[in-house]
């Protein structure tokens, strides 16, 4: 074991292989239970490293937020990918290269986006259609039973698209207010699908699956048998807002930003971080009225405590962080030593970061931001 | 002239250097004419070519936000930059590797600080003392008159350091109200700055120069010589932010990103760009209470249009951004055409993008994030 802090300089993105572990295997096993396939989304590790940790779980097939994701993964040996984000056809060029190599599967919500693939596409790919059911963002209405059945027809009619169903992101379980909500949401979400998913089967799309994203319910839904294939990405590392969100326990945040501490404030209770923006992103949680970038722990022998009472990262610039701490707290810690940031939103972090720091003293790749 | 905008697959940083020279020039010219030196702030640009537009106006001291960006920038030859963060005792090796190559300048609020340095630097640097004038973030209250004659003396029995003088950010003009308000601020901040700069003369620190940063108050006030160094960084592009504090005009605005529709929801009249999160950040503004990721313009034959009545970035994930648009304008649009987002913050935008493209069809660097 080589000792991590006296190394860290700057704010540096540390890994608890445990934990990830712990969480894979967690997910990987309620599919399993349930009949489901478990296509994780590699978007929040961004990492082939971290991504060989899927494959004794019997992870073959994968999903990733955009093409050049999907050209990284490739790279590194995963043969069935789904890019969930609507199919963007100015990459039309660089799908046609990866489908010589992978299995792809495409999201369609138009029939414009349909024909396009229609008249473009070299090698088959799989289809899905992206089915809005509350979220808002993209994808065809639940409710508009005709259209999509309709979008399946073209789909099957064009020779070099493979029909596979309904696909859909329910992101409005992070606006929930409780764990009842979160699964109340999910009961509605799916109830809607598995309608959906009989109206196409009596149509004949017997092949028709459904395929569910979403780390809070996927983690807080007992049984999830009614889906064919589950999403989530977050609960690789999981982070404070799904700590709040009551989907994982404070032990199951795999990730942290351990960052130098370069002032001190007594006077208000406040220390400086070397440690803002161009590291943790902007996101931040609300915790009672106040905007908070993260919880804040101390560095231990292995690791990180239990996160210190009371403190919270209250600001941040682009290179600062001003951390709000209890006066005990703060009196024990002197400039040059060192505070973990547990993040907000750990896919954003990652983004931010060219490497994890394992706990074992190990550098971990994160697939560089522009290849 | 390369028409660029056929080339354009995915979210693209657009650099109007029209525009960024005219911003530059501006400054310059302003500052020169007060007598006060410009020390111009690189953090926002990061990037060596756009540097190089610095040298015709004079410029030789530059600023950065972190020994890393200090690092590129001597590397390509500026030879006395100021590192405007608190010192970080944990980069000591890398600063006094940096200190051999070029004159650096560090910024010190404490004693313990100014203990670490007398101990460990091997070679002279400047040092000034980091006044906090109100936005409350770093540095000594400006009211503390004998803590900072306390700390210049200390700072002058330490052979290796040079003590300079007194530097702030006026950080709080980002929450002004209105343009009076930041020429208020600024009439405050540098009373209280030039009452100090007295006190440390007639304490026999003669040598005591006043440097003040903040693009508002530097766009705004008419009048700066009071000062002895600017440290403007964000009105090299200016954006949204600058925009709504009406420090600059819209045509000023020299950086816009450049996105493909993805997805058309007449319905709600949205339309679902790739752009999201990783390109733009999580900065927003608040308009008539609606969160603004960022105003929308049409591509044009060289640059943009003038941005689109009532249409705005209103929502952003991790790759997806959702654009408000006035009917009218969301009939004109295709999936597969471009948008233009105007920034709500040009620095943490150029911090997530691997390059510029200039409206000439040029790749222009930005410094890799982890050399």
């Amino acid at each position: 074991m080589i000792p991590i802090f006296p190394q860290v300089e700057k704010p540096t993105l540390l890994l608890d292989e445990a934990r990830c572990l712990s969480n894979i295997s967690h997910l990987a096993h309620k599919a399993q239970e349930h009949g489901v396939r478990f296509r994780p989304h590699f978007k929040t590790h961004q990492s082939a490293e971290v991504g060989e940790w899927f494959r004794p779980f019997g992870v073959e097939a994968i999903t990733v937020s955009s093409v050049d994701m999907a050209a990284y993964f490739i790279q590194h040996g995963w043969a069935n990918v789904t890019i969930a984000f609507p199919f963007n056809l100015r990459q039309m060029r660089a799908v046609n290269r990866l489908s010589e190599a992978a299995r792809l599967g495409l999201l369609v919500e138009s029939l414009d986006t349909v024909d396009y693939l229609r008249e473009n596409l070299r090698n088959q790919v799989d289809v899905w259609i992206k089915i809005d059911t509350g979220l808002r963002r993209t994808g065809i209405s639940w409710e508009r039973v005709e259209q999509v059945l309709s979008l399946a027809g073209e789909i099957r009619s064009a020779g070099n698209l493979k029909f596979r169903g309904l696909l859909t992101h329910a992101g409005q379980t992070y606006r929930a207010e409780s764990i009842q909500d979160i699964q109340e949401t999910y009961r509605q979400v799916v109830g809607q699908l598995v309608d959906l998913k009989r109206e196409l089967i009596s149509a004949g799309f017997p092949e028709t699956e459904i395929s569910y994203g979403d780390t809070p319910a996927c983690s807080l839904v007992e049984d999830i048998s009614d889906l064919d294939e589950i999403r989530p990405g977050n609960f690789v590392f999981y982070d404070c807002t799904q700590l709040r969100l009551g989907a994982c326990e404070e032990t199951d945040i795999a990730v942290g930003i351990v960052c130098p501490v370069v002032a001190k404030h007594p006077e208000r209770s406040e220390v400086v971080i070397y440690g803002g923006a161009v590291h943790l992103s902007k996101e931040y949680l609300l915790v009672e009225g106040q905007r908070c970038f993260g919880f804040v722990a101390l560095p231990e022998d292995i690791g990180w405590s239990k996160r210190l009472s009371g403190a919270y990262l209250a600001s941040i610039s682009q290179e600062h962080g001003v951390v709000r701490l209890e006066a005990g707290d703060l009196q024990k810690i002197s400039i040059g030593d060192l505070l973990v940031v547990l993040p907000v939103h750990s896919c954003l972090v990652v983004d931010l970061m060219p490497h994890y720091l394992s706990l074992s003293g190990k550098a971990i790749e994160i697939m560089a931001k522009y290849g």
